[in-house]
């Protein structure tokens, strides 16, 4: 399994690689709703066609040869900026801002052509995603067992999720959450989720053996 | 809510807009793969952010008002092509291609570095999606509650999907699912999907009242 990396950069270096790819993310994802709904012609389809691989050749040119995996500074700021529901480098994510309120995470998005599942309506997976990711976040955890239950189909739009951790045993949480529209809740969420025995790389206290 | 809409095409219409668009969306797929991974300096991102504007800009110079919407063919043929599981003109969906196999369907999708969570790892929400969406189908209907059981993390890069109905009553569908890989079952999916009382526009004889 690919570990946890640690890079010795510092949060003004952060803040300008963000500034970086922030631009290029919301390009591509631009892209992405405009090739779901263009009606152009063939031609001007491969003509564009033709410009983004010219701008995909141009990023190949030097790229990690994996996947990003989830990064930390020395400070331990994480940049999973790969993430499919939170990451800025990924234009799969819408990308979901996920701040503390109190005891619970919270998150305001809006969702577009790129999530909708029945016509007008966010696909049922695409709120599992979501879930999934703010209740592990805020368990610090990975998924062990989830249950959605959808109350009511969720418009495109805006949507508004919670997650909240209800009770701790060992490495064992359970959290509770949700997702919202402006007339109320259309998705709730529980689960378990396991806190992981971390491996990190680079930090010699860490490591285990000889 | 929007509603379902018939094109009247024919089949070779639809094989020519197939053959238009999967290109387009294969593009999209890759320059999404490659704004993650790129290591190349700031003005190239820009550049590359520059033809992809320029990309977007061609597209959206004729395009539908809101989102794709799921269209039919007159004979009934689906063309969910914005959706973010299967969608074929949706950058987001790897796309699963989704197969009868007697009573079950099966799919079988490759996960590269757009769908990442934990490091190397599949997100967990990626598996919520795609199962979601699988037993969805094999229910021909929208989720109602769906459990999903994580046996161990999947690893990136190759994975068998499956689903199956296991029991009806009324419009209620239990369904059973799960994703695997090359060692076996990873992830286990439950739930019961509620079919629709379908609205169709064009189709006078399904029309209520007057």
């Amino acid at each position: 399994m690919r570990q946890f990396v640690f890079e010795d950069i510092t949060s003004e270096e952060v803040a300008r690689r963000t500034g970086v790819y922030t631009p290029l993310t919301d390009s591509v994802r631009q892209l992405l709703d405009a090739a779901i709904r263009t009606e152009v012609d063939p031609d001007t389809i491969r003509a564009a066609g033709e410009l983004i691989d010219r701008a995909t050749a141009m990023l190949r040119s030097a790229q990690t040869d994996g996947p990003h995996g989830v990064r930390y500074t020395a400070d331990g700021t994480g940049m999973p900026w790969g993430n499919p529901a939170i990451g800025i480098r990924n234009a799969i994510a819408p990308p979901m801002v996920v701040t503390r309120d109190g005891d619970r995470l919270v998150a305001d998005v809006v969702l577009g052509a790129a999530y909708e599942g029945p016509p007008g309506l966010v696909h049922g997976g695409i709120c599992a995603l979501l879930l999934d990711h703010i209740l592990g976040e805020a368990a610090s955890a990975m998924t062990g067992t989830l249950t959605l239950r959808y109350q009511r189909a969720t418009p495109l739009g805006a949507v508004h999720l919670e997650a909240e951790v209800v009770a701790t045993a060992g490495r064992k949480l359970t959290v509770r959450g949700s997702m919202s529209d402006a007339d109320g809740i259309t998705v709730t969420a529980e689960g378990i989720f396991i806190a992981p025995r971390l491996t990190m790389t680079e930090r010699p206290d860490d490591r285990e053996g000889p």
